[in-house]
């Protein structure tokens, strides 16, 4: 039935916050994973996708899906700094595991790796994997959260009995 | 797994609105079946249940769910006739099929039938029935879109290859 | 300062509702009136103008202001009858003086009265008139609370020691 | 009619961003002033008080009204510098004056001077001036748009043949 898919491309973080454990697209393998991809001074990201994601993270099983926030930062690199990620995530009462993406090694390239490699053109994205790995969604702006419910309990339904790794 | 569900009890309608077939439980069986119970003079129902309504109706497949409207008056009945509510199922562009719940047949009962058979206690109330005529749900207030959509996408997942009567 | 300013019609009321005394504008000479002219299944009215008039008799003096409601109705004239319009009232819990415009007097003109004699074009519509009866704004369509605010206080402070009638 | 005003202290601003004039309260006399106190993390700033002041800015004529906005940044420090707060700026479209509010002089004390003189107990906070350069309003948290429309067209009113200074 679902043809043509691609496995997800690997995340390069170069840290993550609010997680003790490292965190791995492999490693999640048996899970549907959410990634929200934003940039903490983004307006559309702040006021529409970071509360969509808390939500999204209360509302679904742990054991069925992930939440992922990545700061994909591409302009204004001095104004986001990790501290200033960390205020951030503090007063918007975000608990759920953040990755910085990895700045380009590419001197000038304001692109971060994760973003670059996944041919991300903005914040904020949606990235939806499922358990298999395999990347179903991947969409700039904002979405629904009718459509984004029914979206994300598809992919759940989905070989729900794939033997974690 | 799922246990103790009962068959939904089939709509007592006095008179189908936006719809020229016939409308019965028993025959959207194999379908998912969302019944939203309104008055058009509820402004919860108005403010946030008949919105929700019609974009239930807009974004998924009429071959996994129907979406009805039930119009459940106990209260007001000679503000919310059927000239009224037409004028405003026009107003709301709302052109998913609305029944009239049938009136009681006892003297001076203000709760018409349907809502007394399912022992609905106020309006907005939600109805969710399984692809089986299993009732799913049964919720008085507003649903959360998010919630809303997981919870149709899992049903509309169970049992889809079921044989339509 | 003020130049051309024409003298509000007098409104041509069928009946008045939530209040016991006589309405005219001639008597309300000495206050700021504003009128917030709606129909109640005009989901722009019932979104928006109504909170917003609810919202301004709360907030401003009696003594300075006074709201009135116009049910200026130019369609589905029986979907919107004086029955259906006292639930309304009484469901979106509105406390102000509403008036019914009266009904034309040429058979077959669906526009009532006050709504012909005022060239209003549909609703919501609001009109401000100031302490001496002059109207100072008619206005079809949303207005921002912020705006309203303003040129409600504006009129307010202007001929604040106008005798009253 | 008007008893027991106290004249609003002056600013005490680190530095002025979207302005090449010097700003002082002395010299904004015969105008009023709204200063709308913020941290660019708070988020009941970001999602009510930021918009409403740039509405603020765009709806008043700036002969009568000026708009001040001042960072008075009490916590996460590290997080909120000049450079982030630019970032902030220019990704929110405010173009308003904002000043940096200065830091205490004693030695860890995270309360900037100017909240610390006005006695602001957190953001967001709304400061309204008088043309005489009284402070007329002091509030801590939202303010509804049609109050405000309302208080500030009332400032606006009063002694407007002043002569500026």
């Amino acid at each position: 039935m679902v043809q043509n898919l691609v496995q997800a491309s690997e995340l390069d973080v170069q840290k993550w916050l609010n997680t003790e454990t490292e965190i791995s697209l492999e490693l999640l393998k048996g899970k549907v994973v959410a990634i929200f991809a934003f940039q903490m001074l983004c307006p559309g990201c702040v006021e529409h996708s970071i509360p969509q994601a808390r939500l999204v993270y209360e509302m679904f099983s742990k054991d069925d899906l992930v939440v992922i926030g990545l700061h994909t930062v591409f302009e204004h690199h001095q104004a986001m700094t990790e501290t200033s990620l960390k205020a951030f995530l503090h007063e918007y009462k975000i608990v759920f595991p953040v990755g910085i993406d990895a700045p380009s090694e590419n001197d000038g390239d304001p692109i971060p790796k994760t973003m670059q490699k996944y041919g991300m053109r903005g914040t904020p994205t949606l990235i939806l994997i499922d358990r298999k790995g395999y990347l179903r969604k991947h969409k700039m702006g904002l979405e629904h959260d009718l459509q984004l419910g029914a979206e994300l309990m598809a992919l759940i339904d989905e070989n729900k009995n794939l033997d974690p790794i």
